[in-house]
C-alpha cells in the first residue's frame, strides 16, 4: 500500500447552487417580494455577524449560464451548522422561489505534500489557521470545480509512491504559485463527503485568470495524467447591495 | 473461474432518502403539519417496537446538501418487510411532503475473505449473529455510498484467485481496524439487488473520520486498483426529539 | 468474422415498470380509487384469460426501493400485442396514478452455445417449447436486469471465436445448473430492441438465491471479463388478492 | 491524416418521438379530442401530398415500452422544411398533449466504401437516386438508433488507413445482403448535426429480422470492435386510419 | 511539464439555448403574446445598438430537434455584460414562455499553434483584432458543440510535446482552411469556464458543409485520437423579422 498523504482540515464547507423560478416569483406582489428579500438580507447579516467573530464566512456569486442563478459558499467549524444553514435557507420565502441546481460538501483541506514543517502543532501555527479557517475575499469573480485523482490502468494515481507524488504535487503547486497575487484558490477535500474527492474555488479579480490557470495546469502531470473533473461553475460577486436589483422584476 | 467468496448475510436493508417539498409543506395549516409529523412519530414508535424485539433496527439523519434532505435506514429479517415499510409510509401524510432522492436496497453481509472459523454454524456465534443482525449505533454522523470491485482491462478483481483477494483484502481490513471505535463500519450485499455490488454505512461521533478512513483506505491497492465508487451522502442524526424543530415552519 | 450465436426466439416481452403517485391517488375519492382497480382487475382477467389458454403470460411484482413502485411482465406472441397492452393500460384510470419508471422490450431467447440437438425442428421440441413460450411462475420474488456481452479492448467477447465462446458459456451455464431449483432463470434478447442485449429475469422462493447466483457468477469468466449490467430491480410477488390493500389508503 | 470517406448526401432528415401525456388528454372533451385529431390528420395530408409530388417522405409508428408512444420520420430536401414541420406540429393542438421523448437530425447517405462508380455524376444515377431520397416503406415494423464508430486505444476506426475500412465495411454490407428483402435499410449521417455519427433506420415485415440482423453484424469486427450503439426503439406501423383509435380514449 | 499553448482572448460568450413551452404560450391572450414579442424585440434593438458600436455581437438561430427551438449566442467585452443580459432575458415575459435547454460559457480564443508573429502586440494587430472581437454572420446555418482534448491512456493531448501538438494543429487548421468561404469557425476557450475546454461555433449557407467538415476532420489525428465531443445543435437563422411569424399561434 502506498503511503496516504496526510491533511489539515479546518472549516466546513457547502456549496449551494440555486436557479431562482423568475415566473412564480414575478407572481408575488410586490410587497412580498420584498418582504422575502428582506428576509434573506437578514439571514445575511447573521452570517456577517458569523463572519466577524471569525466563526465561520460566507460569499454569494450570481453564475453565468443556465446551470445556476447563484451561488452560496458557506464556511462553519461543524457540519451541523451547515446543515442548519441549508434548512433554514430552505424555510425561507425567497427559497419558495429558488430551485436547488448543485450542491457540494466538502472540509478546507491543506495536505502535507509540501515539505514537512517543524515539530509544532500546524494548527497552532498561525499562517497555517488562516488557510484552514479563511475569510473568503470579495473578489469580483469565483470560480467552483469539482475533481478527482484518476485511478486508470497506467493513471492511477493512488498507486503512486509518496515521493513521486509529492516530486508531482510540487511542480504542480509551481504553477499556482505563478498566480499568487492573481487567483486566490481554496481547496476543501470531500472523500466520503460528496462524489468527488476535492472541491476547488478559485477567487480573482479578473476572470481570464481562471481559463489560464486552469489550462496551464492542465498541462502539468499531475491534471493531464491523473486528473477528472466535474462541472465547472463561473460567475460575478453578488455583494448584499445589489441583491435586491438582482431579484427586481417589475 | 475464481473462486466465489462465500458471505453471510443478515437483515435486509433499505436506504431510503427523501428530499422535502418546502414549499407545499408550508401551505399545509399548522394542525395538518402537526397530524403528519405526529403521524410519522407513530410509525417511528412501531419502528422502535420492532428494534426493542431485536426484529430489525433503522436509523434516521438528515443529510447535507441538496441531493437529500434526510435519509431513512431501516433493516428487517425480509424483503417484503423493507417493501411494506416503504409503502406504509408512501401512504403516510408527511410522505405527500417529501420527494424521493434516492434509495438503496441490500442485505448486511459478511464475507469469508477473514480467516476461516471453526466447524461451528457461524449463524449460531453470537458475536457474528451480533454483525448480522446489528442494532444501529445512535452515533452522530452517518455517511453512505455504494461501491463495486473493478472488472477493467488488468484491473479485474474478479479473475485474481481468491488467494490474492484474501491477502488484499486482510490488509485492507487492517486500515478499518485503525479505525476501531472511531467509526463503525457497516457492509451490505447488493448484487442481485441493486445497481451497485456493496452499500457502506459508516457511523461515527467525529464527521471528520469519514473523510480520513475513506481517504487512507484510497491508497490501499484494494480501493486504488478495484474499487469504483457511486455517490457519497454525508448527514446528521436526526433525534425522534428533534423531528418536530426540523420539520417547524413558520 | 467471428460465426455469430443462433438463436431460438419465443414470446415477445415487455417488462413495464412504475411508480404510483400517491398524492394524485389519495385525491380520489374512495368509490373512484375503487373503480380504478376494478378496471385495472379487469385487464388483469383478460390477460390470465390468454395465459389460460397458451397464448401468453403475465406476472406483477412490487418493486423494492424508490426505483419502481411495480412491475408488469408480459409475455406476448406478437410485438403488436405488446403495444397493445401498454396502450390499454396508459388509457386505464390507474394508469393516470402511475409514472413509467422504466421499462425493457425483448424476446425470450435460448442461445445455440449448448451442445446442437438433432435434425428434429426445436420449435417442435415440447421441451424447448415450453421455454421459448413460459408461463411465468408465481414465485414469491423475482429480479430484472439488463446486460452486455463486454466489446473493450482485450475483452471483446463478439471477437472471440465460437468455440471460445461455447466453452465459457458451457461453464457459465453450469453455475445456472446448481441453482436448479432455487432460481428459475428467464433469459430474453433485445438486440435490435432495446438498449441492453439481454434481459436478465430471475423466480425464487428465496431472494437471497439472487444474490447468491449473481455473485457465484461475477467470479465466472463470462460475467468477469465480459458482463456489462445495468440496473437491478428486485421485489415480491403481488397477487391479485393483494393488490386492492396494496392500494388502500385512507 | 487516413482519408476520409466521402459520401452522397440526400434528404435531411428527423425523427421525433413522443409521449402522450393520457392524464390531459382524457381530460379534454371528446369534441375537442376530435378536432385535435383531424387537425393532425390534415397535417398527414399536407404531408403525404408532398411525398406524392416525391419531394420529402415520412412514416409514423407507434413505440414500444416507455421510451416513447409514438414516432414521425420525416424526410425533406432542406433543414429549413424539417424545422418548419416540427414547429408546425409543435403548435398544433395534439401537440399540446404530447410530451418531446427524443428526436434525431441527420441526412440520408450513401458513402463511397463501395467499389467507385463509373464517370457519371452519382446524383444523376436513377439507382442511387432513390436511395437518397427515398420513399419510405409502410413496413409493419421500424427500428431505430443511433451510433459511432468507435476511437478508442488500439479500436480506432478513424486511424485506419481507407483500405483497411474499405474491406471492413464490404464484409459488413454482406451481411447486409443477405437481408436483402426482409430488412430495408437507411443509413443517415449525423456528424456535425447530432450526437451520433449516424441514425440507422430498419424497416421490416418481420421485427425479428431486426434483432437476428443486428445482432449478427455484432460478430462482425466493423461493429464488434468499431461500433457504439446509442438508444434503441422499435415500434409498429401507425397507419393513418389506425390514429383514430390509437388516440381514442373513453 | 509540456509547455502549455498560449492563447489569445477576446469577447466572452455565452450560448443560450431555450425551449418554448408551446402550451402555456398559446394559452396568453393574442395582445400579451405581442407585448411578449414586442418586449424581446426591444431586447434585441438594444443588442442591435451595441454590435453596431462594435461593443458586442449576437445571433440568433431555431434549433432543429428537441434538443431546443433556438438559441441566442452573445459575445460581450466582460462576463458581467453576459451575466446581466442573460438575467434581462431571464425577467422578459417572453421567458416566462421558455424552458431552459442548454448553455455555454466560454470566451472567443485564438492560439499560439499557429507560426509565431512578430514582436508587435498581438492585439493591436487589426486581423487579430477582427477575430477576437467578432462580428457574427448573418449565415443561414449555425452549428454548435463543445469538445476536449482526450487525456486516455496512450491518447493524451497533453502530454505530448509542445512541437507534435503544433504540427497536429498545424495539420488539422489545413483541413479547416479547405473550407474558407464555405464555413466560418469561431472558436471559444472554456476552460475554467465550463464543462468542456473549447466550444466551436459554425456558419455557413450550406448546411451540409458542417457535416463535410467535421467528419473530414474526424479522420485527422487531432481529432481521431485526441477530440471527444459533446452534444451538437444545428439551426437556421431566425432573423429579427421572422421572429413574430415563428411565435405566431392561433
Amino acid at each position: 500500500m502506498s503511503e496516504a498523504a496526510k491533511t489539515l482540515d479546518g472549516w466546513y464547507c457547502l456549496h449551494d447552487f440555486r436557479t431562482i423560478d423568475w415566473i412564480t416569483w414575478k407572481m408575488l406582489s410586490s410587497e412580498d417580494r420584498q418582504a422575502a428579500i428582506h428576509e434573506f438580507l437578514g439571514l445575511l447579516e447573521k452570517w456577517n455577524s458569523v463572519q466577524n467573530e471569525n466563526k465561520g464566512s460566507h460569499a454569494l456569486y450570481t453564475i453565468v449560464g443556465q446551470k445556476a442563478d447563484f451561488m452560496m459558499m458557506i464556511l462553519r467549524p461543524t457540519m451541523e451548522e451547515l446543515n442548519e444553514i441549508e434548512t433554514e435557507f430552505n424555510k425561507t420565502k425567497l427559497a419558495e422561489f429558488t430551485i436547488p441546481a448543485h450542491s457540494y460538501v466538502s472540509v478546507v483541506e491543506l495536505s502535507n505534500y509540501l515539505p514537512a514543517g517543524s515539530d509544532e502543532d500546524p494548527y497552532e501555527n498561525p499562517h497555517i489557521k488562516a488557510r484552514l479557517y479563511p475569510i473568503l475575499p470579495q473578489a469580483k469573480y469565483a470560480c467552483f470545480y469539482p475533481m478527482d485523482k484518476r485511478r486508470q490502468g497506467n493513471d492511477n494515481w493512488y498507486m503512486l509512491p509518496m515521493e513521486d507524488r509529492k516530486k508531482l504535487m510540487y511542480s504542480h503547486g509551481m504553477i499556482g504559485r505563478q498566480y499568487a497575487g492573481k487567483v486566490k484558490q481554496i481547496i476543501t477535500g470531500s472523500v466520503g463527503f460528496d462524489d468527488y474527492e476535492w472541491g476547488v474555488t478559485l477567487f480573482s479579480e479578473d476572470v481570464l485568470q481562471f481559463k489560464k490557470l486552469v489550462y496551464e495546469m492542465r498541462f502539468d502531470e499531475v491534471s493531464a495524467r491523473y486528473g477528472e473533473f466535474g462541472s465547472f461553475f463561473v460567475g460575478n460577486i453578488l455583494k448584499t447591495d445589489s441583491i435586491s436589483s438582482f431579484l427586481h422584476v417589475n
